[in-house]
């Protein structure tokens, strides 16, 4: 496995296996890596003939009160974890290489507007912005992406279809710990008390999930149930949202008619943590 | 010479092209050709070995005041310009096509803040996003774009350096008439006593780089003489800018002691007219 740096370095190698013929699958990360980022590499490994991944702790999707700082980082372990994992080349290149020279911003507003979007404005055009410049770097075939960061990966699905970026963005379904608890980097914020809490997250999008198969349509009465649950089985965390959206805009819906997705973000002491859940009425 | 309106058609050809090694050149256009723009296709077609030629009048670089119903158009005489010229693909999409789904954005705020940017907010904006598009659509190796238009591609040159687009961006050196005018569709606005005084715009032009090499190095001075000049010879016009700006930030400059760009918006009945020149202090 080649660790690279440079954008030009890395961009040259990709664009050499595209002229080849070599089919390149890329999984862009910030690192710390937990089971869920090894599966996102399995699942491209599966498809492609070659593996890249990208490890850059993003500052541009950091809010100026937020944890870019503290980001747990441990590049070591991260490189040994995806030469394990069968990458080709490591991209791990610096925030003066990403962004040099005045600035080129990609927005996807309507998809931003609402859930993570709403509470970290500006978030999503980092990620736009960041994801942009990565896959034109990698040209890949495949990029996959978690499930857990759901709205992101709609506003990249967006950003690479409208962008008309050659590249099929794949979701990988939400890799998570026994007692069902979303894998994260995030995670390891958690002091013991708040860890023993947190799979409520999962279990009340699962108990959501169940009052719409027993019949339950109405989205106002499904989320006062779910901020009711968590309010006595969350007793540590604060609600930042809930919300049941549409599975591709992410804007909030009244009623469940078709798919969709129940989203929700919790503070837990020091950790923001996500989940979501898909939805299917029958 | 083929002409295609479908993206994803257009796209499978250029990279198919791109794997076989063949060198693209692309000079995207909003059609209604002039000399200038078939100098583009010329300067394309001499780097490469396939030329693809785009026409699409962007209904988003038009401000809702603006000329985008009355922008003139000839598809039957470019098809048969482009094709004179050597052009292998001639892409013609709808605006549906182009703009399909939730909105993204491409925006390049500081290099768009002054000159047209001022005074035509969100045309930038509009120019980023299509012209992304249109690159990643072709993928070329080579993209040729008009000097006059120089702020346009300043916007370009950063958008494609900072999102990594693996393309040349090749700027190619003002047109004119016999008489000076800079070759733009939009002369054809004119009335013929307003083309009878539009030269005017490219003499003040050339009347203040003769003053920069007579040792005038003040902006705010050489702004004001050429205001004055336009007042005396171009009666008719209204001035919208004047500006010294940098050659690649097109921020204003208040002193000319390296290479810089004088650039100029002028009213003249219903057409607005942009020229610019280059100015080298000796």
């Amino acid at each position: 496995m080649r660790t690279i740096t440079d954008p030009a370095e890395f961009q040259s190698l990709c664009l050499d296996w595209r002229a080849k013929g070599v089919r390149l699958g890329f999984v862009p990360t910030m690192g710390y890596f937990h089971d869920g980022h090894l599966s996102l590499m399995d699942a491209a490994r599966a498809e492609t003939d070659r593996l890249a991944v990208s490890i850059f702790v993003n500052p541009t999707q950091f809010g100026p009160s937020e944890d870019l700082a503290a980001y747990p980082r441990d590049m070591e372990r991260d490189t040994a974890l995806a030469r394990e994992r069968g990458a080709d080349v490591l991209f791990t290149p610096s925030p003066e290489a990403m962004y040099q020279g005045p600035e080129v911003w990609v927005d996807v507003p309507e998809v931003s507007r609402h859930l993570c979007g709403a509470s970290r404005p500006g978030h999503f055009r980092g990620v736009a912005t960041v994801v942009a410049k990565l896959l034109l770097l990698a040209m890949p075939h495949l990029a996959v992406f978690g499930e857990k960061d759901r709205q992101q990966l709609a506003v990249i699905r967006t950003m690479a279809r409208q962008l008309f970026i050659p590249t099929i963005i794949k979701g990988h379904s939400i890799v998570r710990e026994a007692d069902g608890l979303a894998m994260s980097s995030r995670n390891v914020y958690l002091s013991a008390d708040e860890r023993a809490m947190a799979p409520m997250i999962h279990r009340g999008l699962t108990a959501l999930r169940d009052d719409l198969a027993a019949g339950e349509r109405d989205v106002k009465t499904l989320l006062a149930r779910l901020r009711e649950r968590y309010g006595r089985t969350l007793p540590l965390g604060e609600v930042d949202y809930v919300e049941i959206v549409h599975p591709e805009t992410m804007t909030p819906l009244s009623m469940v008619t078709g798919p969709a997705v129940a989203a929700v973000a919790v503070r837990l002491g020091r950790a923001r943590l996500i989940d979501n859940i898909e939805l299917t009425p029958s």
